[in-house]
């Protein structure tokens, strides 16, 4: 059995969620657009579950919309609110470090004549508001400055970046689907407009996540069709994911204050254990980082994917800058926007650690760490990067 | 327990697809992307998957592309063919009794600067070559019709449709989603470039659907991001739902033609026993249609959803015109489309039999609805359109 220390790459689905979405893959399977009895049903349990997430993200539950997952939510707030406000400007202001799922969107928002200013963060992964400020011009219609970094852990201080926008009157998205269910988010505080969010990153099922979208902030529908959710998101709605989704964030709030004391515990052991490996950096800010999340870079190794392997020869996951480019062999844009060389970029571990690990499982895996580091160091394999 | 009589809304995930699903659920959770023997396991999964897919709708596994439903897919392949075919032109043809996921896209694209040609299908909802033949202009980026009527059941002859289309290089979606699983569908046969599908009309879950496209048609993505699926739909895969619907798809492919057999026996007991309710008529093609699928306009009725809710008061699940629109009060857009009055579209009931429906079922099903139409008729509620 392997030890499992990717979690803010995907998180197994707990039980109890499970539990609760298998009514609704037996008999509760009613279309919710149905008039008869079975899908007045599935209506209540949705709208049920519609009040549940908005209850523990600080929101309405009008201002709730359920989608595919954090791809989806982050392509429709920024193509929702571009496409819809094209008409007042061309210009959205991001950070060059976005997870894909946002920078990839923007790239195809300057392929249809968008322009897109790229704040470049701190060596520790911060933006400051005043930074926001010089960038906003008078055609800027959106800013989409995620809440915590999928590769270094940094959480961001998106309520001081958003009162920035707020005073030029312009539309903020954060995505966070590395932060809800891992740090208290209350979208009504913060002040943001749109914010993502991911079922499968807090032990909720795969392919089901939500877009929060303040009332009365502009936006157009990604998916048309049947005219599901307010006509804002079509598509028959996955009630079973849906109710997993919902159990899985009501358990991580419920929970978080005693999971963030107890990974936080962990991930002191883990750092300091791999801090003490020579030639080992911690990345991202040292104080406000997710709680669990251990990243590093590591001198003297071609390329982090050896080290990832050779982890994986001792049982234990991790993964290089994150799970949906660790196979390739790039550097990490993140890392290269935080400052960093492209070889140390190359060389980046994350070890993000869940509540199923244990002070054993630390120290098997900085044991682990030590050997796998070594091993690659001596090796230096010829012809590789 | 009620009867279940609108398998075209949606149906019951199989208990053999669940099953299978169940494993992908509990332990076998990794990020595809993710490079340590879980993700591994779930990429292998993955392409499994894929090929088992494409073995039942006649495809190369390297053309289907894993989305959350049929309205994703209708959205992507019509947004995603119209923005990069953009500069040949922004002429796209349809018809007028397409689903809403593809209408109310299209209506997207026009609002964008496309304009659209919608065909008038026939009485029973066909569409000849010669009216394809003479909506297409040298501007023309796409066609796309549906494969089979989700109102009245009319399956479509594509492949005629298709050959037209080829000699003018345009490619071709077809909304597939009340095709696949229940008439045979053989991709390449057909020469379509695009066809839409989705797992909750087979007795697969909600949530997860499929794309196929064929090998070097034009297609932007829709979702951006981590690059899955080789960068045309970024998003975590929801392997457990892409198990489902594969499961579930083969069992459909498997026992087609006994399920055929038996959904045709109660179909034409379901079709003869409601013509025989004075001033009922059958709508769409009396013999190219769905198996089981039974759709009728009911004169003397204010409105089909009295009768719905008739029958729902007597245990049986049925529709008017589609579940999409079943709450709204609103004609049914197809049956105006195929010529029908304003308030003869506005009686339209949807009877969409299953295998889980028995001939007693059906039986029963007669006369309750020979009860709820009399009674609605009996009624001529006061104030009522």
């Amino acid at each position: 059995m392997a030890i499992y220390m990717d979690h803010s790459a995907t998180t197994a689905l707990s039980e109890h969620a499970l539990q609760e979405m298998m009514p609704y893959f037996h008999e509760e399977y009613g279309n919710p657009s149905a008039i008869y009895g079975y899908g007045q049903t599935g209506k209540n349990t949705l709208e049920k579950c519609r009040q549940r997430i908005a209850g523990c993200i600080g929101a309405l539950p009008t201002e709730i919309f359920f989608t595919s997952g954090g791809t989806e939510s982050d392509n429709w707030a920024i193509k929702g609110v571009c496409r819809r406000r094209k008409d007042r400007g061309k210009h959205i202001i991001s950070t060059a470090m976005e997870h894909n799922a946002v920078l990839r969107t923007l790239q195809q928002m300057e392929e249809d004549g968008f322009e897109v200013t790229y704040l470049i963060p701190d060596h520790n992964g911060h933006i400051t508001p005043e930074q926001l400020e010089e960038a906003i011009r008078p055609d800027t219609v959106l800013v989409s400055i995620m809440m915590a970094n999928n590769v270094v852990g940094t959480v961001l201080d998106i309520k001081e970046l958003v009162k920035t926008a707020r005073r030029h009157h312009i539309p903020f998205h954060t995505d966070a689907v590395q932060a809800v269910g891992h740090i208290p988010v209350n979208a009504h505080d913060l002040g943001v407009d749109f914010l993502s969010l991911s079922a499968h990153k807090f032990n909720g099922p795969k392919g089901v996540g939500a877009l929060y979208c303040r009332l009365s902030s502009p936006l157009q529908p990604l998916l048309a069709g049947g005219g599901q959710e307010k006509g804002m998101r079509s598509g028959t709605e996955n009630i079973p994911g849906i109710v997993g989704m919902t159990t899985a964030l009501e358990d991580a709030v419920t929970s978080m204050k005693s999971n963030t004391e107890y990974l936080k515990g962990l991930q002191e052991r883990m750092i300091s254990g791999v801090l003490a490996i020579p030639g080992v950096r911690l990345t991202g800010d040292p104080e406000n980082r997710l709680p669990g999340f251990c990243s590093f870079v590591v001198e003297g190794i071609p390329h982090s994917v050896y080290v990832v392997n050779e982890m994986n020869e001792r049982g234990v996951c991790v993964s290089s800058g994150s799970a949906c480019s660790a196979a390739s062999r790039e550097a990490s844009h993140v890392l290269v926007a935080l400052g960093y060389g492209k070889s140390e970029a190359g060389s980046s571990i994350r070890i993000t650690l869940g509540t199923d690990n244990t002070q054993e499982d630390v120290d098997y895996a900085l044991r682990a760490l030590r050997d796998s580091i070594h091993k690659v160091r001596s090796e230096k394999p010829a012809g590789l990067i």
